[in-house]
């Protein structure tokens, strides 16, 4: 006989495929469902299955939506459009309630070693978006080497367009200290260091 | 505007209801079922539901089963029984493949503090089935002061039937260091030294 009677086998091994939760995380995940009502549990499983068919992507964006197009499209001018790489970093950006522009998800960055050259991800679109009278194009792909290459490669496409290109700024962390802070990342606060 | 749609939030907050899930791992977890393919999600959430619908308690021990009766009492002979708190005690007893009787499982143990009294939980069943047979009843509930307590007033009914009562041991955990052990534990390992 198996430790677990199969339905709660089965739902530990579905909790297992999150991000990050092993067998003993799954477990008590799967004790919590099996404690709920069925009016809970019901809700459980109903806003999984919503979260997969409503969620779409913003036909001008990329974005998460449940339009065709997205609130951000609709409400707003498309002066400045925020280039990110995925929808999770345009709510990273929405929940500062600073910036007032678009955005648009390139939906992953140009990484040769996996096969994904420029035509994979969404830069014709990005492109074809920036001929009607977009004023900045902000590029806030992740500091990392991809992240980076994917940055350079878009500003080259969009300067020659006479449109305004600038890269999200890199340093030390508000907060963290001069002393823990890796070397590249302290080598680039100090080459980019602003006049006061 | 939200920062989430309506359908990602609800699932964020449903991912939330999980014990020690915060709003950013639930966030996590949330991207990973908008990724998910629409079998993948479907699958997901049908488990949840059938944990909800298929496990039920096993009349006779309240063990967690897809039957009337579970696995255990169904094959095993009513010998020795490992009195539990939990339905999960009874995995964890059962993945050592050591015990060969059968469980009776409370649900749950005397706590005055929580108005639980001995007839909140299922004492009066675990006595019924004493009568008939029983040769040891091996008392495992948590030992903490609401476990022992239920331990002493189970061990104090079923003596007089004339069946052997015994506890599980306590003492230092394998593996750990006298130096890092609590007092209490400690004190206890000394008390019930064995002769070897």
């Amino acid at each position: 006989m198996d430790v677990f009677i199969e339905p709660i086998g089965r739902l530990i091994n579905e909790f297992s495929k999150l991000p990050g939760v092993g067998k003993k995380t799954a477990q008590r995940y799967a004790y919590k469902v099996i404690s709920m009502t069925e009016g809970e549990a019901r809700a459980f499983a109903d806003a999984i299955l919503d979260a997969k068919h409503k969620v779409r992507f913003c036909k001008i964006c990329g974005n998460f939506s449940e339009d065709e197009v997205c609130g951000v499209c609709r409400t707003r001018t498309a002066e400045q459009i925020c280039v990110v790489k995925e929808p999770k970093d345009v709510i990273a950006l929405e929940k500062l309630h600073e910036y007032r522009g678009v955005y648009h998800v390139l939906h992953g960055v140009i990484s040769p070693m996996n096969g994904v050259g420029p035509d994979d991800i969404r830069i014709k679109e990005l492109l074809s978006r920036v001929k009607d009278g977009v004023q900045e194009v902000i590029l806030a792909t992740n500091p990392d080497v991809e992240g980076e290459a994917t940055a350079l490669y878009i500003a080259k496409l969009i300067k020659p367009l006479g449109v305004k290109v600038t890269r999200i700024a890199h340093g030390i962390p508000i907060g963290s200290e001069l002393e823990y802070t890796d070397e590249v990342t302290l080598a680039r606060a100090l080459s980019d260091r602003k006049e006061l």
